[in-house]
């Protein structure tokens, strides 16, 4: 389990692996009785960057016409951070990464790609995980996080900007009105544990029972039939999945708000502080974000 | 509270109740108080069979002219088991009794009227409830479950069916796209604490409460004015309750998904392992789905 | 902050505060760092009459024309209440307070209108809350309650009312179809605990960390640019929001309910028992309700 034979695909062919065509850079891939197993590998903080864009393209683009792989497990090779939040000096450059599989570069529209495949996607997470990196989970089938170390944060109000990428809409229909709101307008920091409580996970699971307990699920799903499955998941995505033209919007707001003077001044001072690098700024976003007026 | 003594409801005229003109057969009744307790009893598993079916069929037709029953309460008279799953055998049969009192004889659009009727019904749940079992508890109103022995299953996936008689519908909307994605496509077992913190169920009592919590609230709300009480049903069943045509739709790739030849193949050897025979192999079904490629 | 210097605005300018245009009698304020503190103050049962609508009528005409506020907290300045519920005396009223700032007096509707504040609204709820105390704090964007002190109640039924001014459209929402039954049907007592897990309310706290809870979290978001705060609540409203439509028809049936002899039989019983006149009947309302037909 710990150890990553190979930057290409394995199957379980003969329990050696087959390597497979899709090469990856940022994203360590194993195959195995139908399950992907994608960890994420940027350090030092997971940044979402254009590194791990140009990856999700490719991995999305194989997906879409891939019938070995059943289910989708992702997870991170980076201690503490699952997805840190967006790479905030890329943003043209992963807008260029997506030019590369859709007419517009929306990332909301991307993440609306992942949740529409017809693999079951589950993360599978331990760490930070914030911003964009949140969007990317919600965006997810399923979310399982570790109690002791998974930390969820949507920072972006306190950042000057508005999600863009699918938390509007997916933590409203999640949670419901007031706790989106906490969640979205407080931009502070949960623990695994709250974010079960409000339902923006499925569950936070003791840091030595998550692996195994997802692993499980991943198997399982991924030997029922598969027609089945992706009719079943077809028919609960036509019920709670946002619309595109809703996605687009919050994608258009988020554009919008990264040009607002102030916005560029708040960035410029959480850049200050250690923002993207130092990992004790990171660590505690959330509550640096609450202090940012007294500096 | 545990003998019944007729299966003709028993009015509270007099405390000595007087016999009804609905008699049933597989499930015993009780009126008092306005409260109609309906208690299944088909044994040893309580499969919804065509015998449930054509005693629901009665009922619902009877309640929906009926004028002293306010509220109704599904309790179970089997050990083990509020309702196993559909009698997977007996589809056909259950279909001609759903014809009846409709013309397309569509489980889910049955399930719908037991939803709107201007009775409050309240499932009171000890033991495994599974499939449209669960299905027939997703149409009540309220749903209470005992901690220690309610167990909750959509094994559907997991026996290559597509749920089709309305927990598609009913768990996106009350658990959220992605608990409602875990456990249809997991398939898997849960214990009422979960059940609860999901939303499945509104609550999961410890038993020795269970049945006194139920039965305070059945003749509380039946004492309350029946036209209010008829309003405000009516009115959270707009906003709550599913379409009749997506239900329709499930109920369709339902009879589909029956016909798939790897659906066949996985029914004959579920049926070799115990499928509705076995106690042994229906108490554990979650786990033994799982198992299932193995053989 | 136990002492109110003044009932109309203070500033944070220069620590003494200015006091502004605005003067209430029936809700105390104070406005620190962009957050107006605004605390309900009609003992002894703080029920929602004409002068806390008078005062709300005005506050809300304040609040969409001011800039300098950006987030309220409301609270209670009477010990075990923090909106009784309507005062039914009163209801003719009210009405005419609601005339003055809209066509239609619909509290329904005004509520909605402080729903769609650009400001931010936090309910920091100890004691009692029924009724349309309830339905006040529903319209507010977020609702943190005390552990050990905070009620919750929806009664109407058991008085034999549709409650009109938006629990049916918020809780259907918030809780589910079930739990949303549950509330409105049962019309019973919920602690701040069960209010929490069936998200009625964002949290429970303990009461000693309320308070500081609460100012945190709103100093925090009044302290983020206000542009974002504003599109971001504005996006949760679109999906989150009930239609006006749906709020004028619970609000017309909740005026017709009221008309009924047997609505007007109930309620003359109840205010013999002590209904908003005996803080002992007020206390248990929730269990008075249910004992109501032996009488």
């Amino acid at each position: 389990m710990d150890s990553w034979a190979s930057r290409g695909f394995q199957s379980d062919e003969g329990k050696e692996g087959r390597t497979m065509s899709l090469h990856l850079e940022a994203i360590e891939q194993r195959l195995e009785g139908g399950v992907l197993f994608a960890s994420l590998n940027v350090p030092p903080l997971n940044l979402l960057d254009q590194t791990i864009i140009h990856d999700l393209v490719d991995l999305v683009q194989h997906l879409e016409t891939s019938d070995d792989i059943r289910v989708i497990v992702f997870r991170s090779s980076v201690a503490d951070y699952f997805i840190g939040h967006s790479d905030i000096t890329q943003l043209d450059e992963m807008r260029q990464q997506l030019k590369r599989t859709m007419l517009e570069p929306s990332l909301a529209v991307f993440f609306k790609r992942l949740s529409t495949l017809k693999q079951v996607t589950i993360a599978e997470i331990a760490g930070r995980v914030r911003g964009a990196g949140s969007e990317f989970i919600l965006a997810c089938d399923m979310r399982f996080a570790a109690c002791d170390s998974a930390i969820f944060g949507q920072p972006d109000a306190g950042m000057g900007i508005v999600p863009g990428a699918g938390a509007i809409q997916h933590l409203s229909r999640l949670v419901g009105r007031s706790r989106a709101l906490e969640v979205l307008l407080g931009a502070d920091d949960f623990s695994a544990e709250l974010a079960e409580r409000y339902g923006w996970i499925n569950r936070a699971l003791p840091n030595g029972e998550l692996r195994s307990f997802v692993e499980r699920l991943a198997y399982r799903i991924a030997a029922f039939p598969a027609g089945i499955v992706q009719n079943i998941k077809g028919r609960v995505a036509e019920i709670t999945l946002p619309p595109d033209a809703e996605l687009r919007t919050d994608g258009r707001l988020f554009v919008e708000s990264t040009r607002e003077p102030e916005t560029q001044k708040r960035l410029k001072a959480l850049f200050a502080l250690g923002l993207q690098s130092s990992s004790d700024f990171e660590m505690n976003l959330g509550h640096a974000l609450g202090e940012l007026r007294s500096n």
